[in-house]
């Protein structure tokens, strides 16, 4: 490449982010680069801004720019309620939606016999501790329906049997879903969980 | 989005960049955030210093952290050979290949009358200045094999016919090709191009 230092070390970095290959971190840098006081120098004094601040909620697990997020510190979002996800983007997909107002715990990641990832991997001993000391009432264990995800959510369950309300998300046919697109196994809860009209 | 101002910000500029949308945006800065000290803080430091330092050449085009490219003030590659390209990334993917020694001409783009692009909106009298001063004796047209990219080609030969000797990039089947994924007017070029084994 004929682009000297900097040019090469930022397209290397590029390359390095989820979805990008060095074919499209190349096709970026040239974008960056035109757009320079349009993109370029808004992203770095953005990038920067965030490196200083960006930390992760030592009670949650969410992404924030404090020690304790703004749920977390939140009075509103404490209802007892206590939503369980594997990952900060799925806590932003539920955000999104707005359809949920109490708080979250973020586990990183779930169970894993093979990547030995245990309890103490996760952010479990922490829920465990949560439960009591915010006065849960409910939790929603809003795990990905993989198998890992559905074993984490059986270890949490164990441990707070009789302690809370466990819920876990309804499945079924996603809104505007076509029958003839879904897997069987979708359609099978769907038909076992079905309701009056 | 329960991140703070500068997460959705950077989430924001993060999606306008080409190949990334707002979900993988969401994904990418997440990827960052986690990756402070690996990724994040880097990617931070080196977009400053692109964004400092980084301009076009302003004799070729090209990109470089000089007002005159490393490319264009090299006495090495004064050889007499020009190749004129499109686009930045053009020139890049040139010289990854290793296999010209001579200098770059970047037009920014191809004549488009439906976009209303002229010559003065490209780099052309630039280069018909340089052919003469810089004593040019071979223009490669490495343009593109669309339709604008040719017609533009078209143009620079017809204004430097008689000056100088005038290329184009071979045309035929890919290294590693197979002819059956070929379309026809590759495989009409190669055929028509055929040379004794």
């Amino acid at each position: 490449m004929s682009s000297t230092k900097d040019i090469d070390a930022l397209i290397d970095l590029m390359a390095k982010l989820p979805g990008l290959g060095p074919r499209s971190a190349r096709r970026a840098v040239l974008h960056l680069i035109r757009k320079r006081s349009l993109l370029l120098i808004p992203l770095a004094d953005t990038l920067q801004a965030v490196a200083e601040t960006a930390r992760e909620c030592l009670n949650c697990g969410n992404v924030g720019t404090t020690d304790i997020c703004d749920i977390c510190t939140s009075e509103k979002r404490a209802n007892g309620e206590l939503c369980v996800v594997e990952d900060v983007a799925d806590l932003w997909a539920m955000e999104r939606s707005g359809v949920f107002k109490g708080r979250y715990h973020v586990l990183g990641g779930t169970l894993s016999a093979l990547d030995a990832v245990g309890p103490q991997e996760l952010r479990i001993p922490r829920l465990l501790d949560r439960v009591p000391s915010e006065g849960i009432t409910e939790v929603i264990l809003a795990l990905n329906a993989t198998i890992d995800g559905q074993t984490t959510a059986h270890y949490i369950a164990d441990n707070l049997e009789g302690q809370v309300r466990l819920t876990s998300l309804a499945q079924g046919v996603p809104i505007g879903g076509e029958l003839d697109y879904l897997d069987d196994g979708t359609i099978t809860a769907a038909m076992r969980a079905r309701k009056s009209f």
